[in-house]
């Protein structure tokens, strides 16, 4: 299983791409951030975060998406820019027709080091260290995409089979 | 010069697309209400929010792209919706090429009744009067975004005029 996973941000997006299977290490497949520069209208910003995860989504084919779910307890001036941000990411996700599935923090904190309340520097490290990675992923934003690429895999996309299970029910089977 | 503006939401997201010049009263081209069940998973909402924004620019073919600013002061959990929302529309706009601008409510309040205080059944009745419309635009969300679209007309795009300029001279003409 191959999953793209999103630390939604809008001046820097951390995007992980990793493979594996529920139980087992992962293996890193690539990693970015993307960039958008605060000096630009937030329609360029949106368009360039969209442009490059709709290329990343078609360049690395996942077989899901999982993004993390952004809450509004932070800074008020940015938080309205992250959730856009993750708007966008789930947005690339669908259009690809793919399962999208989003976390919260604490949810790929415990699935990836055993503590919700787990503080960056441990999460890193150990990123790094069930990817066997030689150094830590650069800048921490990656690290969060991994991390959460990570936490789906091992979750197996159970809440997406699920979900999508539920709708299908609902739905009569129509869709 | 045509303007599509967007009242954003998850559950109902306004649309209202009016024709007219600075100073002068505008002409109703058309609204909608378009419409997401909560019980759908955020990937499917946001993709048919983006496939039906992006589908009505395309039929209108706006000068430009009128959006609400939203502020995390309200609900914290309908306000990360109406974030995302906000960003699947600002990126509607701007992956059609178009200027998009975002205005405050009071913004739109003082530019259609002259007061940032005024209450929602007074911007609908504006709004009504203003289009010279027989009956009132239902329900309120198609009132908003026709109210954002006269804002931006009267306005005359200026603000997004000397932001594409200033981008221009930063970029050293570039772009």
């Amino acid at each position: 299983m191959r999953v793209l996973g999103v630390d939604p941000g809008l001046t820097r997006c951390g995007v992980g791409v990793v493979e594996g299977v529920p139980g087992r290490p992962c293996t890193l497949v690539a990693y970015y951030v993307v960039h958008t520069d605060p000096e630009d209208g937030l329609p360029a910003r949106l368009l360039h975060l969209d442009t490059s995860l709709t290329r990343l989504v078609a360049e690395h084919r996942p077989d899901s998406v999982a993004v993390e779910r952004v809450f509004s307890q932070h800074n008020v001036r940015t938080v309205m820019g992250t959730a856009q941000a993750s708007g966008i990411a789930v947005l690339a996700g669908a259009r690809a027709g793919l399962p999208v599935q989003t976390y919260t923090p604490s949810e790929v904190k415990a699935a990836v080091t055993g503590s919700g309340q787990a503080d960056k520097a441990q999460m890193t490290a150990m990123v790094t260290r069930l990817l066997r990675l030689p150094e830590p992923p650069r800048p921490a934003d990656a690290a969060d995409a991994l991390a959460l690429a990570i936490c789906h895999v091992w979750r197996g996309g159970t809440r997406s089979k699920l979900a999508a299970a539920a709708d299908r029910a609902r739905r009569g089977g129509t869709r």
